[in-house]
């Protein structure tokens, strides 16, 4: 967005379906993206990216939400009681590993200022704070990130925004190339009745010579023998009306797509899914004992599986090829993929 | 019921909530239970029980569930699928391990006869069959049970049912007495409306100096070192309006009324909950894409985590209670607990 | 394998790993497969195959294994015992959906045969059967398995078997082509020690329009607007030493090759992954309290993930190419992917 | 221990296996417990409690470790890597809900410093975190926790600790009384080897009405009808040998100890328990592909589950008695136990 040059742009296009206005989780009604970049000296290559799945008071108006573990080998926090209870009552932040705690912190923070009941005559919130690794580029045991870093992201959150080397992305690497945010959405039409859904991804995974571009590969990259400890989180976004239980085999979906660009989820990839339907909202007051869920019909799910795995496989493509190339802790270079992207298109 | 005397009938009451009309499964609107009893010679000692979830055509009209598996030490089959899809679409049925094969290939049978759409223009059919080991008493490798006997305890169902050693429960051993088919019900009264909670069990585990009854044990009982090879499974009924994910949060809570009888859950022990809620239907030729789901307020769920506490202690003793001493295989003996309730009583 | 043209044949390399010296699950030490398959008329196309993971007494020693539950929306039998007590103890099975029950049964009789003393001094045997539906080119609903076939795929268990059309796979689709078995194995080379990784699998889903072979579509292919109701089973063999957390961990990369090939995880495809090692036996009538297992140093699983993942992928095209067009029920038909080759190959 | 009275002392004996030496989660070899305590004024009732699982370096010497979430409506950091790769690489730290960002963040630091490798050469570090919600009788809000208490908490570990209102435990409430820190421990014998299971627990659930004391209730409690919040975690030790996915089954027994003190697991107790064994030690820079585990004969784990139900039994019981009287926020009161235990003595 914003005049980025996007991997259609390169005449890549992937799957069938249709995509949204954007191509990009803000195409789901009500859910904005913000990002705060820190990038003021060679070392210091990190950042925070707040998604919003809506614009009121969340944790009074929860979503239904379900999350899916790909590979487990990772920080984030609040993941155990989404899949308890399928919802979520605050913001979905991305930074690096080590500042996971700090931007919790901030996080709950942020989410007591809104809700004087919080801790007084009510409980207490999950913050949900997904994190990828950015060592390579940033010195990540300086723990940049400070609390108004999560309240810059959260201020900024827009449904136009920024991909690539920014926010939370600004220090990933993805397939040996520079990584970070991408984002990607699809229409399900059914009975006439359009839904959305969107992908952002953050992306820190993978070596060269995996790199699989719509099929194609580079055969003449390099082995890389040097151990895989990337990551990546994907954050899925609908408007099709879901259960927690269906939401969570929907975004199980992100793995196609995965797959595709060429991972085979390295041991040292901790990798995560968080999707939440803003069709369904949770009344933390709810006084009726029992209320009404619209769930969808399962024998007509297929179209929304597919609508996943599409976007998200577009959504990584889109990480790398908007993201431009970075140069930081110890002259760690990452380039951009746009200066390869040839190879990839034959 | 039919007047066989039950824990309550002693004195012992569980918990503080209201039973049911029956204190059975079958409180549950539409829910049936059915036994077909084994009993020919001294050593076969087994059967099928069937749990009916609603009179009409399962297949076209699932059922929204859930199962629990505590310890998975087990052979039940159909589970997988109800985790999966969060649906039920035959009838339970319970019956010794090594016939789980047998059995539920009579109740694939059975289901065809109804859906002459299955493998033809629509897709196969989920059999659920529990299972306990009732080895001790029984000639298990003789594996007596026949398709008939699956259809007999089909076509028993009513709502009234005998408990004790009948059914799948013939020759089943709790906490070193007789075990078997045990039920109990409460009811939840929530904003001045009534739900069911209805548990039955199939019992096979426990030693006899474990046994706890309303908090009391037997000090003079003698600790028996043979390894503890049983199982119990759970079958939950409710009206409660529920998604598959809070059914499964609620079946769970069989666990309290298991531990409070004196249960560790032995390793050998396979314990499996299935859990379904009649307030929700599955069309299986449903053609809208979204249809609408009837949820329980999770802030009022402890009135029905409460009730299926109380009243799975209750269903185990009753399973108890309510047998006859018998003796099969090789002589071999389970005396009744009646005969040493009063160790129990003060 | 027996000189059928196997996907490699055709110029097609799935990765970049050694293949074992069969290129099949067999490659791995005492692994052996065995087929019956049932051909009587054209409405009959099913069968049972089966693998045998070692050649000695599996009830008495048994394997480490796990599984993976890729889409539970499938009917195997025995994976809840698998996940709790991570081992192995019968064969693995594999037949068509509504056989299960017969399948489990003679299962269990063929375990009862060699080992006297389950039911009388021991405890039970937990039967794995997986399944897929091949009710298109088979008549289901007659259920044609019958003890005898499980006997003769068990009998017939050798290193050098059929791929294809052939024993449980006699009746599957795949990618709207003939499916069926498929296998492909990988060494694996760490401080000079090899250990080989092996995969079979059973392919019975897909549409025509999604197949992916090593990178290259089919553009002319039609779209399907049927919707998907197949399903495929993966068993993987490995003869490096791993807990049943590791081999967790492994075999849940078939993924990465299933999704290579095409698919998304249709809802209606209910995919199970098993896998077992042979490195690491239990013995049932163990006495001491503790062992020793031979674990995975978890920094180098990468390559146990690469060749689960090659391997699954070519095993998934070698089902299919090696598979003859085949003529079944009410004439439904379904071709040879290798008569259609050539437009993938280009 | 340091002379409290704990609920041996009152006459109250859990089960029939024999306690450790100190009767607490330190008789396992090398396990220490610290605590941080905050009561500087009326409102600020909180702290920190740290379990060091051995005195070495952690992050280079790891221990077999498992975690099983009972219910997760809880907040805690670290246990979905612990579900993947089965280890710990922290000492494991207990604290307020909202102070869960802070004191991961200070556990980060900790680990930093005497790991200069993080973040520079080899990836990064997993902090496990813990909580229960003291709001009651604490200002939560004010997140009173700050870095030097976390380090407090380290600094202060030892084998000799207090149980009750102290650390972590210092603002908690259960079954209606003052909560808070409790140990207890069981030896288990088998060939005339000696293993130590240890339990800590952090206890803030429950109504006054529910709890039972060894089998005994307090008929006159008056039934409390404010909503449940509270929440419990439980921390297991032991020297015996086990794999992971043992571990899990061994901590899943702290249900059987929670359950008979009176709880029924309510929807907002969050409850989740981690594990690990001393026996096996997984080095960070392995070289060998593979290593030796030492796993335990799960024919004879029976005898662990035991004193895991019965040593939690007892922990949470001498949470309660060890605590005083305390006064709190908004002069909130939570009485002692002691001041009641002869109430359930009988």
């Amino acid at each position: 967005m914003f005049n980025q040059k996007r991997i259609r742009d390169y005449g890549v296009t992937i799957g069938r379906l249709k995509t949204g206005h954007r191509n990009a989780i803000s195409d789901v009604p009500g859910v904005m993206v913000g990002h705060a970049t820190i990038n003021n000296q060679k070392d210091s290559k990190t950042g925070v990216t707040a998604i919003l799945p809506h614009t009121g008071n969340l944790f009074k108006e929860k979503l239904v939400s379900a999350n899916y573990i790909i590979n487990g080998f990772g920080k984030s926090i609040g993941l155990v009681q989404i899949d308890e209870l399928g919802q979520i009552e605050t913001p979905i932040l991305l930074t690096n590993t080590l500042n996971v705690g700090k931007v919790s912190d901030a996080l709950i923070e942020y989410m007591l200022k809104d809700n004087e009941d919080i801790g007084i005559t009510t409980g207490t919130i999950n913050p949900i704070v997904c994190e990828c690794n950015d060592a390579y580029l940033n010195s990540a045991r300086a723990r940049y990130v400070e609390k108004h870093h999560v309240l810059e992201a959260l201020m900024n959150a827009k449904e136009e925004f920024l991909e690539g080397d920014i926010g939370a992305g600004k220090g990933m690497k993805c397939y040996g190339y520079k990584g970070g945010i991408g984002t990607s959405s699809r229409i399900v039409t059914v009975n006439d009745n359009n839904y959305t859904v969107g992908i952002l991804v953050l992306s820190n995974f993978g070596k060269k010579e995996d790199l699989i571009i719509n099929g194609k590969t580079n055969s003449s990259a390099n082995i890389d023998h040097e151990q895989e400890r990337g990551s990546i989180i994907f954050i899925v976004a609908t408007d099709a009306p879901l259960s927690s239980r269906q939401l969570k085999r929907v975004i199980k979906r992100v793995e196609v797509g995965l797959h595709r660009t060429g991972s085979y989820m390295g041991n040292g990839s901790g990798e995560v899914a968080v999707g939440f339907t803003t069709a369904n909202r949770v009344n933390h007051y709810e006084h009726n004992e029992s209320t009404s869920l619209k769930v969808w019909n399962e024998s007509k799910i297929d179209l929304l599986f597919r609508a996943v795995a599409e976007s998200t496989e577009e959504a990584i493509l889109n990480s790398m090829i908007t993201a431009e190339t970075v140069i930081g802790r110890d002259d760690h270079k990452l380039e951009s993929l746009k200066y390869h992207i040839d190879k990839y298109l034959k």
